[in-house]
């Protein structure tokens, strides 16, 4: 394809992807294609000659979009918001443009320094301080695995270098809760720890915390057994029910005990941009890497995903490479993020935020965000004071945690009728929200703060609700 | 941002693209900034208001383009081919205008489902059999990483439900060569595995091929230790040299010795597209794991490395995570990519291979790897038939390994010289290759294979580099 033959098709994409952002509201939440729907809709041959690009475009909206869970929709309440601001869109638009290779500074000087600023600039909003440095990873879970690596290969003196994890004799042990986002889980596996030796502490019962006595009881436990404490992740913001562990007391702890501590403020992190969330994390100044993602509830898009460590020749001395073929005349002068994660190659990621941040401008992020904190208030008050609904954690930020409980049902016979009237908005494709289990029981995450979702959503939310645990409960009585 | 202003900045920006691509070869090749310059034009302090979109191209002009190593351009020959067709980065705006979310089917069926549409083409264009299935990951380092892992849950039947890898009582071991990828001796260090038990197995000193007896002699001795091999990495087409290691022959011994096998073919996957090329890996339907980049030379953009594995559930047992607020009603039935690689959530990366092979077609883009082909071996024989010129390495594929030898330098003089005139070159924008380290002395790789090189530019480099070589020999001798 030709620049003028892609100037042409561009804007013919512009427009469709403009038209579409406009009449996502018309939309239905959820995607309503079945298994194997979309599959079967396109061609199992490989095309071998051109197609015309009115032709993909078709496809795109026949068969694509249908097959789209519509996390822009101002009724989107699932999950957490993954919000693509159209400003970090141009962002990431232009880096595709460009077609840039990050493999080294000289690859691509831009990609590396512009990173730099992005990540100092998201540093200050965020009231950290001069001594993190930071970098892109593609989500929190990658983040998360690195962490658990540099926590991995401090405790061991660098066992990489040597006969690796499984030359220790004793085994290294980390500390994290139930609560905790199953990412953790998994890069505790994938870095080699194993499950007998991830602990999951015990959490305050009311907020589901990290109780710090259990802490620290945890460890005494494993130092008399004769195991590493080796790491503590704490969750500031925890996906179930935004959970915050006490990162001040877990970070003394940590201090004392001389183990790595992570933070991970995945969905979180974007409240952190208001200082006045910021007693959330008191603390975070203490801990050794902390991760947030701005392609969440900030809005830049996917995936962007902000790693901190105060110590990055750590972070260097575990990740680098440098095979011949890299080398050049400036090493030792610029940053290599190539030793800042896993993957050799990037992408010019730094772009969207800085379209983002340039475009719509910290002010109006943070308007926004405050606005969705507002809301969540707002639509807590209103379950809470109608009958037989129940706000069922505490509202930390902007998901609220809801059952209804008609008079004479529970058990089972509960847990059917939440799963009813939950899944009977989130087929009709008026709303979404996800089921989750709390406790044993399920219950609904209602988790505000798509960037089109203004207070007249909520309340048309609350009366879909309403509607429908009526409706279902109506049902079960029936049967 | 609304959809509205995103039409008209789109457009604007689309326009800008599309004069980028086509002023490229009139910018120096590789970016001509010193450390710090572009980070030094940027404000250290976040913006609180907008700016306009004007004031973001104008930096993005004057301070961002400059600070880009042009690797779409056409005197690039640097690294490996990194293109970025514009077919395939109007999938990537597809997929950034749609601002989808991938953390299970549900959230976004479309890009599953397209996901296994195209890994599923892609296998059939390299002539892989209906036993592999594929997914996409960002690079082959993670690609690689997973394979590693993979292959260590499998040796200790899965060590991370219990007490992971330093339960084990046996290290276990795996084999490459010193001519594999960095990311391969990163990826083992990550995996746990540790520097002592990665084998370097030797080399046909001739190709750098891994020697299938020594292979087994290494294993054999580790057997006697008391170790437990547990994998190999064959290389199709390396970094350095584009070295092949005999598939065949180690996926007999891999086969024999219960070890799984990766093959990496982060470049050269895309020579697979040729039939004619296939003979490079044959033996391939043995393997356990196979990964390659269509962000390389094929032009998929950054990034897109597929992954492929004939048994998912092997996958899937290792990397799958159910928390309960992702579970859905056609769990089982659907494909759940966040259980095939590292990260939860994934964007819809999906859109730009399905671009590319629609608006570009099969039969174009074969054309264009046989028009490299054919200009590496006329650039090598021109090299070759010029007196002091040299072909270093066999030419396997695209990649030309060079030295200029004047009468009477060797040692460090010569390095010095080929560092000279390589350098002379780099520095000048005209054109840019990779200097590298081949048998302890310094040579040049010319890397051909970007989507607008031309047998003209061939010509132009072989000009330039007859020109350099005697300018830089003159001015040594002078000294």
């Amino acid at each position: 394809m030709t620049p003028e033959e892609f100037r042409v098709a561009g804007h013919a994409l512009i427009d469709w992807i403009s038209d579409y952002r406009q009449r996502i509201d018309q939309l239905p939440v959820r995607a309503q294609v079945a298994p194997g729907e979309v599959r079967q809709a396109l061609s199992v041959i490989p095309p071998s000659r051109p197609d015309s690009l009115e032709a993909v475009m078709a496809d795109l909206e026949s068969i694509v979009v249908p097959g789209i869970t519509q996390v822009q929709h101002p009724m989107h309440y699932g999950w957490f918001p993954s919000n693509a601001s159209l400003a970090s869109v141009l962002g990431d638009i232009a880096s595709s443009g460009l077609g840039t290779l990050g493999i080294s500074w000289e690859s691509c000087p831009a990609l590396t320094e512009v990173e730099e600023v992005v990540c100092d600039w998201l540093r200050q909003l965020t009231g950290l301080s001069e001594q993190w440095e930071g970098t892109i990873h593609d989500t929190a879970s990658t983040a998360c695995l690195t962490g658990l690596i540099l926590a991995r290969e401090k405790a061991t003196q660098y066992s990489e270098t040597k006969g690796g994890l499984q030359s220790e004799e004793k085994p290294l042990v980390i500390y994290t809760t139930e609560e905790a986002h199953s990412s953790i889980t998994k890069a505790a596996l994938l870095a080699g720890y194993g499950k007998d030796n991830l602990r999951m502490v015990a959490m305050n019962p009311l907020d589901r915390s990290m109780n710090p006595e259990a802490l620290a009881e945890e460890i005494a436990i494993d130092r008399r057994a004769g195991n590493r404490p080796a790491a503590v992740i704490a969750s500031v913001g925890s996906t179930g029910v935004t959970a915050v562990d006490p990162v001040e007391a877990l970070a003394r702890i940590a201090d004392k005990e001389n183990l790595w501590l992570h933070v991970d403020a995945a969905m979180a992190g974007s409240a952190m941009l208001l200082p006045e969330c910021r007693g959330l994390w008191q603390g975070v100044e203490m801990a050794d890497s902390i991760s947030w993602n701005p392609h969440k509830w900030m809005g830049t898009i996917l995936d962007c995903s902000l790693f901190y460590v105060k110590d990055p020749q750590h972070l260097i001395r575990v990740m680098s490479t440098n095979p011949s073929y890299l080398r050049s005349t400036v090493d030792g002068e610029v940053t290599q993020y190539r030793d800042w994660g896993i993957p050799l190659g990037r992408r010019f990621r730094a772009l969207k935020l800085w379209f983002h941040l340039r475009l719509d401008g910290i002010d109006a992020i943070r308007e926004r965000l405050r606005r969705d904190l507002e809301n969540a208030k707002w639509f807590a008050t209103k379950v809470e004071s109608a009958d037989h609904w129940n706000v069922v954690s505490p509202v930390n930020l902007q998901t609220v945690c809801i059952r209804h409980t008609p008079p004479g049902l529970e058990g089972d016979a509960l847990d059917q009728h939440t799963l009813n009237w939950v899944n009977r908005i989130n087929q009709s494709g008026e709303a979404f929200m996800s089921p989750s289990i709390l406790d044993g029981r399920w219950m609904v995450r209602v988790s505000i703060g798509v960037e089109s979702t203004e207070r007249a959503h909520i309340e048309r939310l609350w009366r879909i609700l309403q509607s429908s645990a009526e409706a279902a409960a109506d049902e079960q009585k029936a049967i």
